[in-house]
């Protein structure tokens, strides 16, 4: 019989598993397996002693009781006062003992207010273990990072942990429109169930609080940047306060988008023009009756004269003149401007890619101290593969946000499994070369290379109201880590998919092996499939879902994918060396040196930077023309083996999980196939050449290609 | 401490808990408490004895597993022959040996294709209990029932049943389009995830199929009666399909709905008339496509030519034409056509609860055998109360299928507690007088009045993909009550509440008492808050969210709320007596009598039917300015009443949703108020008169709730 059963064992799994294990993201708790470890902890965990009352203190206790109770099978005790050894004792500087505050004196000199210290102390000859930080929120991160030893099977005996984020906003784009629709959004719709709110607190809210709280993360913009000005309204206003309150206690600061005409919209002024009085005071006053309601309320998120956004431009204004207006009016406040440089004049230039640049440069130095300039990591938009946004190497006087995107707009949706941190860490140890070798953008961004006041990483959330958070298992690790490199730009991604999946899955060497290695090649397979040696924006129009290299009808040239690749009977790519747009002159100049010249140019950014004949010989010795048949075929192989590695794991993952990986992984792979045919048979009719040894032949014709339409595609 | 934690408790909820309990529906299968209970339940359960091997088999066998050890504590012995004694042995009448095909020979005699026989027998002289049917699904019917036998803590030492649906389509309507939006959903988005299908299968499906199968429920329609025509293309049939195949095992067909225009709109075609041989060719080999990969496919659900809808009439042709020619194409397959009554004119006529009637009632006959029309439970849309639909006692000669609302439309959508099974129950019981008293619509529909080969059910779906599926854990009890009635329109809602309240939250009494009275008196409770005394349509138009009764400047008359109400001077209501509209005269005699003499006619409808002066003196004494005012009072009342309730349940509750519906119950008193305020301010104007003692005034001005919008209501 169990043979039959477990056939069918896929319409037999019942409600719970689902429900439980995809909803719990990294916070698994799993009972630990390894017996030498989990009597370290039972004998170092005896009791628990919050030295603290505040919620946030509670929300501490209960985190590590449950945490606790789950890994090791038992409730520690919990103390009203410390007494006997082996405690884990919690609380904020200033609720310590003079003995304890004297231990850590030194320590709390090396940290900033969200740091924290956890450490093996003797407090009155006995050993305990202690967790402490400036406040509340930061033994909170303390807290979490002291379950996530634990979820990892770490040693905690003589544990001394120093550690402080390197950025102050850690932030979540929420591209969630007012009717719940979320623009380029995979996973279902807008957590914010804006007409039950503000008397329904949805229990995901906290629960997303907590798990952002659990990586770091202080922020979220709620609301999209193609901004309603409805979410301005004291209707409105009431709602997101309440999403405040319930966010407060987990660290983290509500943001919204500010629709730049909003005091026309719902102001009744007759202009928006950030030069007059009249809308300078709008602002201000609207300013001050969100922060009466929400008195830690983070700032505005501004994304103007882009896409049609109405911005400052309407006015004969300048991007200086519209983020400092708002940042006058936030300034008594503490709250932050976060203007978006991702901007391009909507008539034709010569070069999509140079437009950021060319109009945000000539105001480094102009902003506001409270305003920071948000840019995309690429100068295109956020690719499988983009050389670094030439910005971040050009203006020193300005503080700069990294807007990195979680959700996989262009690589996938929330089908593919990509490992987003392996493309983060990639753009992050990028050298500007703006103060020479050793600029790289991690240093640009956490303050380190020019000094700045403020810091920050933003990513455009993947987050939607599917029951699994973010629609494909993996993709909860693109959540992750994009929160562990906020904290920390110079975390490896091999560490964070270490760390997620053991928290996640399981602790097991023989699955977290393979796995881990196909988690790291998964996003060099994306660019593989989709748009190989530096190819770029070459799919479909609109929703962006699947090739559509073909496309070349729509009005404004830089919309269509023609105009990214530029293949022609001589060859393919976008030439912006000097002999083209000249781009390339954005970057500092040992950076220009080394992309302009077609021998130095990385071969992963070839065709961002080059035309180059079907005949060029690539360092493999491979024609253009082969080599980049060869790289389709490699990103179609590499998810076959990502599907043989997923076949192995059945005994570590649960039913659920495992099959919802396996049906995902099966759709990547047909996926794959679709871009390697649709691509190569495409751009064959360029090259004029037959396919390489190894390459598959599609089966399929390029009008069968041309013919897929998929009007309800999600997102768009 | 613990006082200080209970304070912030909800704060520290875990996820655990709530994607567990909410999720799980009336399927928790709690660890039964009353030791005698259980120690029967595990004495009479020793073993489980399958006797067949399909899917479904499968399933029953999973689920009795599941639902047994749950309750119990400990796993029967799952066994694959019989031996022994106090086995539940289960399986198809073909599966059972030839001693218990006699033991069952008469009982099936007794049941039809889904009805089954749950016996205590003597086989061999040794005790057993046996669940079997004609088939695998039906076996599978008596499975849940017998799950809810222990469920509900009912003794089954010599346990005796035969129970047969009285109805054979018993099917969910989903509203939902095929970008995932739900009209007038409430509970989030479509369940259905186009983009994935057909290879990604969500666990969801599956968990929709068996909550359904549990209840009985065979059918389902998953997209809108405003249609697509896309859903017929090859596209989205092949995810119609994978859905399709994993309903099968659980018992439920899939039905599209068809847009009558679809011949031009994917098929090229230059008409979409019905008589025209080319468009029923079409739709002949459309019927074939799709029955070739779903060979039990239902069949169409058909709205047309009503709110904008194509339908035959666009091509001088009448529903009878529309609905045979569709019929004809479905009907070598075994397929069915479920067309809606629900039409009226474009053009104004003199009152829009004759229109159906007075289209339909004339085609008694004419349809084929396999259509069935869908007819609304009132005569004009899904109102807290409505008279029943007179077309109800008027086609004797035509199958008719009952259409109900379990979504909220009209009711406070998924944030107000109104169980709903006491509406359908006073509809079902409604005497049409068709063949003299006893006539009720119950017998209508279930063939018993007038036998029909068809006969059916429909409820427009609350189903959403919220957490909790209805957005309100009360509303999983107008899903679960729908699927009841479904199978016996006889039931009484009590004995639904009692049912639904155990396997969802508790047995113990002292929860179960207070909360079924609380259910009980919710739906009388919305009527009284909302429309008391035969008012009706007077919500803000669109949306339908809240109260609109001044709403009177929309182009269509019957689109406004002072259509409806017609408050002037003189009085109110609208007068549909042999002085009015006479809509009265489309009841048989017997019951038009009743409604259209103002002394006799129910005070409950008294507004439906009749213009009355505000001086006019109601049955209890007082006028009907007062005695409205003091209805709209009462309502409020009621939910303050449930509110109470509710705060005595802590204690037997999941801390998670007591607090939800604590904070839904807070909603829906604040939004009585609003009603009652709004409203009677609102006629007060017409009235001239006082409030009565005993009513509160309002707070607000009749202007401030005018101003009031909600630009982003969900399902609009």
């Amino acid at each position: 019989m169990t043979s039959l059963r477990f056939f069918f064992w896929f319409l037999l799994i019942s409600f719970s598993a689902s429900a439980q294990k995809d909803y719990k993201l990294w916070l698994q708790y799993h009972k630990i397996q390894n017996a030498a470890i989990a009597s370290e902890y039972k004998s170092n965990l005896q009791g628990i002693v919050s030295l603290g009352s505040s919620a946030t203190s509670k929300i501490s206790l209960t985190e590590l009781e449950t945490g606790i109770s789950d890994m090791l099978g038992n409730k520690p005790e919990v103390k009203s006062v410390i007494n006997g050894e082996n405690n884990l004792i919690f609380g904020a500087q200033t609720n310590l003992n003079s003995d304890l505050q004297k231990i850590f004196q030194s320590d709390f000199t090396q940290i900033n207010n969200e740091g924290f210290i956890i450490k093996s102390v003797l407090l009155k000859n006995k050993k305990q273990i202690v967790i402490t930080g400036k406040n509340d929120v930061a033994v909170l991160y303390g807290v979490y990072s002291f379950l996530r030893l634990m979820q990892t099977n770490k040693s905690i005996k003589s544990i001394n942990i120093v550690d402080a984020p390197k950025t102050n906003i850690r932030i979540l784009n929420h591209w969630d429109n007012l009717d719940r629709t979320v623009e380029r959004g995979y996973a279902g719709f807008s957590l914010w169930n804006w007409q039950k709110l503000p008397d329904f607190i949805d229990q995901r809210y906290i629960d997303y609080a907590r798990a952002n709280a659990s990586i770091g993360i202080n922020g979220t913009v709620l609301t999209n940047v193609n901004a309603n000005a409805l979410i301005l309204t004291p209707q409105y206003l009431e709602k997101v306060t309440a999403l405040a309150n319930v966010f407060r206690p987990y660290g983290i600061k509500v943001y919204l988008t500010a629709r730049f005409s909003a005091p026309i919209e719902i102001g009744g002024l007759k202009t928006a023009d950030p030069k007059d009085t009249e809308v300078a005071n709008w602002w201000k006053e609207k300013a001050k009756e969100i922060y009466k309601s929400i008195p830690d309320f983070g700032g505005f998120l501004v994304k103007a004269n882009s896409e049609g956004q109405p911005g400052p431009q309407n006015y004969g204004r300048d991007h200086v003149d519209g983020a400092n207006m708002l940042a006058d009016a936030v300034a008594p406040f503490g709250g932050v401007i976060m203007w978006r440089a991702f901007v391009y004049s909507e008539h034709d230039a010569n070069d999509r890619a140079k437009q950021a640049y060319a109009e945000f440069q000539p105001y480094d130095g102009k902003f506001r101290d409270n305003v920071i300039v948000q840019v995309k990591n690429g100068a295109i938009d956020f690719q499988p593969r983009e050389p670094f946004h030439p910005l971040f190497g050009a203006m020193p006087k300005t503080p700069l946000m990294m807007e990195f995107q979680i959700t996989q707009e262009y690589l996938g949706f929330s089908t593919h499994l990509v490992f987003l941190p392996k493309l983060f860490q990639e753009v992050l140890e990028s050298e500007t070369y703006q103060k020479g070798k050793g600029s790289t953008i991690a240093k640009v961004i956490d303050g380190s290379l020019n000094p700045h006041k403020l810091t920050g990483i933003a990513g455009v959330s993947n987050i939607g109201n599917d029951l699994n958070w973010t629609g494909h298992p993996f993709a909860q690790a693109n959540w992750y880590g994009f929160g562990r490199l906020a904290w920390n730009p110079y975390l490896d991604a091999e560490i964070i998919a270490d760390e997620w999946l053991r928290a996640t899955f399981s602790n097991d060497e023989n699955f977290i092996k393979p796995v881990k290695d196909m988690m790291l090649t998964s996003r060099e397979a994306v660019v593989n499939y989709m748009t190989p040696l530096g190819l770029h924006h070459i799919m479909d129009t609109g929703h962006h879902y699947g090739p559509g290299p073909w496309v070349s009808n729509l009005s404004r040239p830089e919309w269509n994918p023609t105009y990214y690749h530029k293949a022609d009977k001589n060859g393919i790519g976008f030439d912006r060396s000097k002999t083209g747009t000249n781009a390339t002159a954005q970057y500092a100049a040992e950076g220009e040196k080394i992309f302009d010249n077609l021998e130095t140019c990385p071969e992963k950014d070839l065709l961002w930077f080059h035309h180059v004949s079907w005949d060029y010989k690539l360092k493999s010795g491979q024609t253009l023309w082969n080599g980049m048949a060869l790289k389709y075929q490699e990103g179609v192989n590499q998810v076959k083996e990502m599907q043989n590695t997923w076949s192995k794991t059945k005994k570590y993952v649960d039913s659920e999980r495992y099959k919802e990986v396996e049906m995902l992984l099966a759709i990547q792979y047909k996926e794959a196939k679709w871009w390697r045919d649709a691509c190569l048979l495409y751009f064959q009719q360029y090259s004029g050449k037959e396919l390489p040894v190894g390459v598959e032949k599609s089966t399929q014709t390029l009008e069968y290609f041309k013919s897929l339409k998929f009007p309800f595609a999600p997102g768009n």
